[in-house]
């Protein structure tokens, strides 16, 4: 009999998740903190998925208990907005075991170092593999209760584990159940290539007005030569602290060139606009969105505390991140990922290295602590 | 024969002084950086008023060569907008003679304390009176070539002189013309009472999107609820600002109230938007407006400054700045009212009051030193 998979979150992915592992005949176990979220699946006891994968897929356990979904999983997925991923490490905490794999997907900025760090801090013991992915795996959407439609399985995603020594372990776990997940070099790198915080806060913030003027726009089609003018201020930072930091990043305007067909120009703003995937993307109609209150303390938030580590000013992304503040009435600072949270208060740059390579013992949990000879590293494979 | 008036500008308040104190009988000489904006002028050879002032007022002189216009001047008008009081100020600094009176009209936040400290770095050594009024006295615009239309001259308006123990004697010279201007407490009174600093910079930046869309709209009246929440939060911190440094400043909510009438509501939000005299004023076409460049470096850089000073944090007022830096492209840090451009740089509080006050000896130039008996303050007056 397999192992179980765990499946933590209720959203779009996690429903891709459950879906496509459990008509691949995985036994797959779905925990959701919110009862309300997981009523239609329970009530369906799976998944249909429809899209490039197709058929019904049983779940064999949705639950707001978490402990039976940990309990012998052999790899827990977890598939929730990064803002929720400190709550998750701490809800599992209790019940990890020796030898488990823990997967962010994504893990946004730091989110394997804060993963670990939280699990540390509740004192877990078990020796556990986590590791982040660059991005999500599925482009997917709920189409309809216990329905999920999934337009495209990316063909290669990067994957990381904290450290770096032990991404070879994850991938030859995850490898079997999902092929496209290739090394990066490690955490940072998976977490610097984020480009949702270059993007989202942007266009959110310099928008305000617009959005809540009642009437609706594209998010990205009509985004104006201002906005995407700050998003290369703000990318330009990003590259700044990834040069410091020793890590390969793509600029945004590359990023778009290799992640989508038929993209022309040579501006952001062109780019952007000759992007047929990004046509009838709606604006938000208000502005307490995700774009915020995920990209901002996940993503500009620990790039800023990253920054300050590696000397390198972010004024601009420090700066929208406090209007981002401002305007939600939240600190993110405090909530999200700063330094403290990350685990690396008080670091030097070299010391975050090692600590995300692994080059040296720093911690005796919760990582699995393994030989390194020949492991591969990223950059290598990519 | 009366000694002339120097007014230095050629926008709208200075067709505006020019005009009215020339139709009064006062000869006035006008000068001018930039010859286009000044030929109408000198065609007409003067400004004609309409509106609550009516006539033609002849000029002596309007030129752009600084220095007739300076020679034996009385008083000594600025008016431009006030990131370039400091290229005025190195512009008659060679020319200035003792006992000559400079008014910025108005000085936003730190005018008279950058004026002063740019004289000071040019070598001046004439015992000018330098003082900087709150807000411009007429409520007016420039009509057609050579006419200004005058809406409105304010009933009373503050005003400082730095440092404060001379506000007397500047009042004493200018009430003959003026006597709507009134004492403020100090210059740190009029600068922090700079409510367009909150205004401009928020509702531009927050607005980005819609200007660029290039759908017309109403710069106040079509201001929403967040815009006007991070108007709440920035001037949260200037209050905070007024009180570490001991001065009495009005929220933007409450000077709506006093400065407008039939304002009804109790957010800032419903107050903007009952205030009749804010319907018609277009939002900006584009985002290179005054709004940020003169905003932002003389109204949250100095803010931003001072609060280091006072040890207060400014992250909003900060932040926002940062992002109009990085949509710009331009430095305000550098460019701006920061604290060596102020002459406060290393300053404690108490330095600043003192300089501010007068309350002792701190330099010899460039202002008058006079022994300050009973000289009024400002907030005995108001």
């Amino acid at each position: 009999m397999r192992p179980p998979i765990a499946i933590l979150g209720a959203g779009n992915g996690a429903h891709a998740f459950a879906g496509d592992l459990a008509l691949r005949g995985y036994p797959v176990r779905l925990y959701n903190k919110f009862a309300h979220e997981i009523a239609d699946l329970q009530n369906a006891r799976g998944v249909t998925c429809e899209g490039v994968v197709e058929g019904f897929g049983a779940l064999e356990l949705v639950t707001t208990d978490i402990a039976p979904v940990i309990a012998n999983a052999d790899i827990i997925f977890v598939v929730v907005p990064a803002n929720a991923h400190a709550f998750m490490a701490q809800a599992c905490a209790p019940y990890l075991r020796d030898d488990q794999v823990i997967i962010l997907n994504p893990g946004r900025t730091g989110g394997a170092l804060e993963f670990r760090n939280v699990l540390r801090e509740h004192g877990t013991t078990a020796r556990v593999l986590v590791a982040e992915a660059q991005t999500l795996l599925y482009t997917c959407r709920i189409a309809a209760p216990a329905r999920v439609r999934i337009s495209m399985v990316k063909r290669e995603v990067t994957l990381a584990a904290l450290p770096a020594r032990d991404t070879a372990h994850v991938l030859a776990r995850v490898n079997p159940l999902f092929p496209q997940f290739v090394a990066a070099a490690d955490v940072l790198e998976t977490g610097l290539d984020n480009i949702g915080a270059m993007f989202h806060p942007t266009t959110t913030i310099l928008s305000v007005g617009r959005i809540e003027s009642g009437r609706p726009f594209e998010f990205y089609r009509d985004l104006t030569p201002s906005i995407a003018r700050l998003i290369e201020v703000m990318d330009a930072e990003r590259l700044a602290l990834a040069r410091a930091l020793g890590v390969q990043a793509q600029s945004a305007c590359e990023w778009l060139a290799r992640s989508y067909d038929g993209i022309t120009g040579d501006t952001l703003y062109e780019r952007i606009q000759s992007n047929a995937a990004y046509r009838g993307i709606a604006a938000p109609r208000a502005i307490d969105v995700r774009y915020l209150w995920e990209d901002v303390p996940t993503g500009l938030v620990p790039m800023v505390a990253l920054g300050r580590i590696a000397n390198v000013p972010m004024p601009t992304c420090e700066g929208l991140a406090n209007v981002a503040c401002a305007l939600l009435g939240r600190d993110f600072w405090r909530e999200g990922r700063n330094a403290r949270q990350l685990g690396i208060e008080g670091m030097k740059i070299a010391e975050v290295k090692r600590l995300v390579m692994g080059d040296e013992v720093i911690e005796s949990i919760p990582n699995l602590v393994t030989p390194s000879p020949n492991v591969e590293r990223g950059d290598a494979m990519r």
